[in-house]
């Protein structure tokens, strides 16, 4: 697979020849390095590395004799010369940036191939949208390959997207020039039931030549998980523990272990490397997903790598897992992922291979980044006003929209209510006995009311219930569109004028987050694009996370990663009580339950 | 790529998960083995083999979940269970078999998988011949992968071929169902110097995402190299020393390591990775070339990766050499080369690690051999007359046609003759006094006369000169339609009548290679296919080989490899003298020089 706009190695194979045989002269020579050898695993002192069309020509000990008068002449003052690092799966919505505004953030930290699953805008704005994303990728300077999204809705039947991805559109999608495979096949319990959507998705995907991204969230790795192996999913990075990394390498599938925002998967699993000592070959680093934050102030792959020599991975071996190993699985061995003839010349100078300081950064043969500044332009596509304007509400919501009525006559009632638990994905089935005031079921201290708006096919839908464990104080809302997967709206808040102004805001900007307290806007963190994502440097939208964050705690809430409990909260995959569009959706049993207990 | 006659992974994926789940019974359970695991580099014990439709379903520690009453048991008995073998590159015809007859050899081996280039008929029958080979590969009950021939002819300009295969061809090959990529580019130098003719076919080839093998027969590792390296090829089989093997895999190539009948290759660079520790996986095992004596007496893919392990490396990575290292470079992991769900079920059993006996043989779930004996119809391809009749002579040919005239007036002439050297390919550039009687050169008894007669065209065209080395005596010929790389027919022998007697022999059973002395016919072995190939059994041929190779002795010839010697006269791409029909070639210079050197 090549980028539109960058020639493949056929296309460039007299150059390349030229080059190396010394009739033609090199576009650049980087010159005096420790070359990284992926392949061997080894690390080979004064090498020149000579670069013509983009492309790496030679690799030498010597390179003056493809080094011309207008050779540029990289100097690498005998720092380590190591692929540009590669991330294996992630999505770039997590980061609330666009492709472009993502690549601009990662290129420093010397991330120069991300294999992405568009997932989220898939469910915003269908295949469009993939397209959209697929596009914008394709402009980069460095390599953004697309994994075609395989399960929007992520629960059919307990929720409504914006759009559906159909076996069609994945068949579709791998005709074009930058998908890679299928994203994450997260409809674990489909495969293994053999759903024959899911079956056809992957089919189509596999009959292309391409690579079936997995996700298998269980622990269960009986029956289950062969069944799971045995329908194609080809990688997993859902594991958590060093048994899930072994099962997985053991069934052929390639083991992903991530460190993302929120993800620490890293350190328990790669002692399936470094204390068992199985073969690397089947393991790769990845992010999954990283915010705005990460990526300003931690970093990206460059993070992830050093956490892994960090837990006593050989540095060699950790930078194959981010390097070779990803290519690889993604048949992309000839074209990234080592520095070798013919390969795209992605390089990362470094002067240390323990701590990974990245110095140098160079893309495609160009230098991108110098100490943590990138210096190439990442364009961005230009988002038609279908993908700017995706918050159709269709009216102006008022408190009436969010009043919870009571069964006539009753003063108090039973209450099933969402319990948010500090540090969990999974939320509790709570039931607690809440007051009424004039007909209308009233929120308390410890309960506040959440509402699913719906914001995809402007039906003016709330659907609305109550949640605990924020900690909210005074009359307050808070509103986002990142509602994951669906992404509709979700608002929470103690007051339900708050809570429209809060939606109606959201609905004016275009999508993002708001919060409100006593009559006025703390924060607001816009999302033009989808609702999800923003076209501004990666610096500015965390600086407004960051106020959105504080204004969380400002109005009370001091649980541990409390935007990620609000986003979460539609995600009706995740047991134990989410909240739909269709209303309130017990995930043990995936059934609708009421929001007030029937009087017995 | 999938086989006609067999389903794809995603065509059985609904049966495989079933199996896998244990919601349906496994047609058969391989039980109680170890599990060669060549992904982690482990061997588990206590493990069943669930397959169905040809495949792997999973692989547990119980797989009594899928075993129904009418699931075949085959008892493993506590023995090694490893992946079928498969030889990276080979070319069949040197078996003098067809495919069919080559499969049924190598099968009771445990090879299971061929990645071989038909290179040989391509010179003989063009693409149609490539697509005979092709086809009849199909049909087997094991998987042989095709590589389209690259360069035929070999040396263009200094013979002329049955066929030539241009980049057109090579092209439209891409499309066929058996084609896994590019046969050897042996052109390298027209790779370093970008002849457009060998960019063309390896970019039609990595344009259509497959692999394009390489031929690097040269010690320099210069630019010369570095060139061949820039132009594509992704692994090579031509080297022959450790270094050799460190440079192609550090540029980002497979080494690909041999044992064939007369290539000994692994011991001298597998220390790459026992000694130097390098990361075997880019190191492949393959035999390039088996007499069908060797496939008879000494085994195939199982003799080398026993020579691996004789040289100190370890059994199971050895085992990946000969798997799942040469699976992944050619793209096919997922479908061949591992114990791994989805996988094709091609296992075999094995009570020794080291020595390995090959015991059972398991190819698409069937049970294909057992203790050397194979068990399965491999079937044979319709082969066409026009395959069957390629030595088109043009007429009968007399002792006149091989007669070599002496410049008038001469009574002795200065010739110069082709030295064949024992043990070696390269044959010396001599010069030897003749006697002349009648007006016709006359050889000796250290020198004989060597004829290429023209087969492909019926031009009646016959190239004398002389060759010297055999140390034949007595009236003697011996004349083989199998003649590197144009296969032509070449004559040696003491005497013209002979010499007519022997190619006339040739035309009549449609190739192959046979001896006269003193008027008899010591020994013929019948290679009716493209006069290369028989289709009797190896057993059979090689008995007749045998003779031949016996007879040969009778005339007086006492070299190591005679035959071999005979067969690669006509190679005018190994130094220093060659014949080609169209004359005496000095393969140092690339030039034709006269027979009888001009008086002075």
């Amino acid at each position: 697979m090549t980028h539109a706009s960058f020639p493949s190695w056929p296309d460039s194979a007299a150059d390349l020849i030229a080059v190396a045989t010394g009739r033609g002269a090199a576009d650049t020579v980087i010159k005096g390095g420790k070359w990284v050898n992926v392949h061997t695993r080894e690390v080979l002192d004064g090498h020149d590395i000579a670069i013509v069309a983009g492309r790496i020509a030679c690799v030498v000990t010597d390179a003056r004799h493809c080094t011309g008068p207008d050779t540029q002449i990289i100097e690498a003052e005998g720092r380590y010369m190591i692929p540009g690092l590669c991330d294996g799966h992630m999505h770039i919505e997590s980061g609330m940036l666009t492709p472009a505004e993502f690549a601009r953030a990662v290129i420093p930290h010397g991330t120069t191939s991300m294999f992405t699953d568009p997932h989220e805008i898939a469910n915003v704005l269908g295949l469009e949208g993939v397209r959209m994303m697929h596009d914008e990728a394709l402009m980069q300077p460095v390599n953004i390959f697309t994994q075609m999204p395989s399960c929007a809705p992520s629960a059919p039947g307990m929720e409504t997207t914006g759009f559906e991805i159909t076996a069609e559109d994945v068949a579709e999608a791998m005709g074009w020039p930058g998908i890679i495979g299928l994203g994450e096949m997260m409809n674990f319990p489909g495969v293994s039931t053999a759903d024959p959507k899911m079956l056809a998705e992957m089919a189509a995907t596999q009959r292309a030549g391409k690579t079936v991204g997995g996700h298998y969230a269980s622990p269960d790795l009986g029956p289950a998980f062969a069944g799971y192996v045995a329908g194609g999913p080809a990688d997993d990075h859902e594991g958590t523990c060093e048994a899930d990394a072994i099962a997985r390498m053991r069934q052929g599938m390639r083991s992903m272990i991530r460190l993302g925002s929120a993800w620490y998967d890293v350190e328990t699993q790669i002692t399936a490397i470094t204390e068992k000592g199985l073969d690397p070959r089947n393991m790769i680093l990845c992010t999954d997903d990283c915010h705005s934050g990460t990526l300003v102030n931690d970093g990206h792959m460059n993070r992830v790598v050093r956490q892994a020599i960090d837990c006593g991975c050989d540095p060699v071996v950790a930078l194959q897992m981010a390097t070779i190993n990803t290519a690889t699985h993604f048949g992309l061995e000839r074209e990234i992922g080592s520095l070798t003839p013919g390969r795209r010349a992605d390089v990362v100078l470094t002067s240390d291979l323990k701590s990974l300081p990245i110095e140098t950064v160079i893309a495609r043969g160009r230098i991108v980044a110098e100490n943590g500044t990138c210096l190439v332009d990442c364009p961005h596509y230009n988002w038609p006003a279908k993908a700017r304007q995706t918050v159709h509400m269709g009216k102006t919501l008022t408190a009436e929209d969010f009043a919870i009525p009571a069964p006539k006559g009753a003063n108090a009632v039973r209450a099933n209510v969402i319990g948010v638990v500090e540090n969990q994905a999974p939320t509790k089935a709570l039931q607690f006995e809440l007051p009424v005031t004039e007909g209308r079921v009233q929120p308390t201290g410890e309960v506040c009311q959440i509402a699913l708006v719906e914001r995809h096919r402007a039906t003016g839908s709330v659907t609305n219930a109550f949640v605990s464990g924020f900690g909210y104080e005074g009359p307050m809302a808070m509103a986002s569109t990142v509602a994951h997967d669906s992404h509709h709206m979700i608002v929470v808040g103690t007051d339900a004028e708050h809570m429209a102004m809060a939606a109606n805001r959201l609905g004016d900007v275009g999508g993002g987050i708001v919060i409100f307290k006593d009559g006025a806007e703390l924060a607001l963190v816009e999302l033009p694009i989808a609702g999800l994502m923003s076209d501004s440097p990666a610096a500015r939208v965390a600086a407004k996370a960051d106020r959105m964050m504080q204004a969380m705690r400002d109005c009370g809430c001091t649980l541990n990663n409390a935007y990620m409990q609000h986003s979460l909260l539609a995600l009706v995959v995740i047991p134990e009580l989410r909240i739909s569009d269709l209303g309130l959706v017990d995930v043990r049993s995936f059934d609708f339950i009421p929001v007030i207990e029937p009087l017995s």
